[in-house]
């Protein structure tokens, strides 16, 4: 299950808004067929590993790290080839949260005499799909807030002067985190200061994102928050490849902008902002499975106040700004410590001189 | 030689204010000797290594980590013990700072015909001993400053909630910081507000903190700046095992303290506050090779934007505590980049749900 674990996670910038599934098929304690999904469309691991492991499979073992699905979708249902090949006994990390599946690909399988076990590795089939399962189980996208700061938790002067806080392999490491989300949300506050384009570029250095059939890097929808109508479309984000929504206000008319955007309004909340619930909501139905954000410290701070943030990606800079330097996320104040925004950390590395933690939101208690 | 500097670690709770040192005698390939330096007053570690050696010590080589001594202290000079031993060659990993010996018993050997090499592992070795070196190098002691704060560099909420923000292995890694310094600096207020004992206690876990051959820890000097004369002497703090080194403002009358208790007047700089970088002399000249800061944001803040802190150890929680909450140090606002207060991370590593990060001052450029 590992090494179909590890075929899964080739997909990962690739199979959006599909989940990464990985299978391998056994024959007498060796591997005989291998394969993994690549991108939306094109076929399911279980058919490429049944491919390669031709007359092999008949008896076989089948250890695949999602449910094999049991609808006509864009391809036929895989349960059924696992059938027709023979496949013995399947393996499946966990149950296929999709209501088109959920259970029926083991009951397809189980009634024709296939063995089914069902369940091994779990946690670690469910980390390569946090977006996916995030969008099946709760209606609404993995949010990742990518964060960047001096050690003093500041991200620019009081100034507003914030270049070059993080080094150079922080800011590349960002174009793998964009790589692997359905969509990249954004403020056009912070377009307009970086002159963003929030897409997708191959870092100058190993690793390599893998790219779509077509040679292409997969592009993710960039969402972006507009209330204010900062934006002209004249901006270097709109001259860039890949979709993008632009989020307006509902008193606010639409605007003439190039075919490429779609103009979403989205309701506001009693605060007069964006009404985040229902934008997140907004973007799952759209099969938006995970979403990075990028941007300053007024969306940052809302999202935490209204623990929409599922994960978050804090780069640190071996420096101190004071306290009078700008904070990275605006929090309402606390009167108790028990109401303070808690996380467990995931991971912590280097990165040159920098330091990058990762967290998730931490459960009750 | 990275033996021998795993030997001289073994001293670092104990030998202050002596350096860590640590030898040993090869003979035909084999290891014949051992020692390091437990604490002051007793013997250095060639001599505990040509001690095991014995005869085996004749035309053998010594590896040590500091140049040999080649005067009488409390013991008698290591060098002549090696020329006396027959050893016929020494590889030293870095000459010895102190004026008393400075290449002295390096040339005391060559004088006896004792080869000898110099510089092996040398980084390494300075590394053991950066308290000792900034003291003979510098003439002030090696600072370093102590700092637990939330991710966003928040130290307590706005009205001085702190408790419990970082978790118990976090707290108890600051034993092992106490325990290998010289002195550990705070203020009245931080004792105060913490009813702090600042003493080294032996951690519940391992690792064990060794301690000095009577069977104490050895505890190290607290030097407490009470500029306003806030402490009574009736504290938890002076309850404690320890010397106290009470630092008194000029312009104030000394006080009656417990007999422990010496009270040193520390001159004022420009800005009312102690002149901490007299108070750093002061400490050198009282053999302080080490400093642990312990206190809150103004003493933090002040010795940061002094330039004096050499390394900081800062322990973060994952917990967001917002802009409104207290920041870890005082700082003035800066109004270019440039002038940030930089530093090279120096390690990172997870203790139980928190994070420790700990980080030299960056040299220029």
């Amino acid at each position: 299950m590992a090494l179909a674990i590890e075929l899964a996670a080739k997909g990962r910038y690739t199979t959006d808004p599909n989940p990464n599934v990985g299978a391998i098929i056994v024959k007498e304690g060796k591997v005989v067929g291998e394969g993994y999904h690549h991108q939306a469309g094109d076929g399911h691991a279980e058919v490429y590993a049944l491919e390669q492991a031709g007359e092999y499979a008949r008896g076989a073992t089948c250890y695949v790290t999602l449910e094999p699905c049991s609808h006509f979708g864009r391809t036929p249902p895989c349960a059924n080839a696992l059938i027709t090949a023979g496949v013995k006994r399947v393996v499946v990390a966990m149950l296929d949260p999709n209501p088109l599946v959920a259970g029926k690909g083991v009951a397809l399988l189980q009634q024709a005499g296939v063995a089914v076990d069902c369940g091994i590795m779990a946690t670690e089939a469910r980390a390569l799909n946090r977006g996916f399962l995030s969008a099946m189980e709760r209606k609404k996208p993995w949010l990742k807030l990518k964060l960047a700061a001096s050690i003093d938790g500041r991200t620019a002067l009081a100034n507003g002067q914030s270049q070059w806080i993080t080094g150079p392999k922080a800011r590349a490491d960002v174009q793998f985190y964009r790589a692997q989300s359905s969509a990249i949300l954004s403020t056009a506050s912070t377009v307009l200061a970086d002159n963003a384009r929030l897409t997708v570029r191959q870092p100058k250095h190993e690793p390599v994102i893998t790219t779509l059939q077509n040679g292409e890097l997969r592009q993710p929808l960039r969402v972006i928050l507009d209330r204010r109508q900062q934006l002209t479309g004249r901006e270097l984000l709109f001259k860039s490849a890949g979709a993008i929504l632009l989020c307006v206000a509902p008193d606010k008319p639409l605007r003439t902008m190039p075919s490429h955007v779609q103009q979403q309004v989205v309701p506001l909340a009693a605060d007069g902002y964006f009404d985040l619930p229902a934008l997140l909501a907004l973007m799952a139905e759209r099969q938006v499975r995970s979403v990075w954000v990028e941007a300053g410290a007024t969306l940052a701070g809302a999202l935490l106040h209204q623990e929409l943030v599922d994960e978050f990606i804090l780069y640190q800079a071996p420096v101190m700004l004071g306290p009078q330097a700008r904070a990275m996320a605006d929090l309402p104040q606390l009167g108790d410590l028990s109401q303070a925004h808690r996380f467990a950390f995931d991971d912590v590395c280097r990165l040159g001189p920098d330091i990058r933690l990762t967290a998730v939101l931490a459960g009750p208690g």
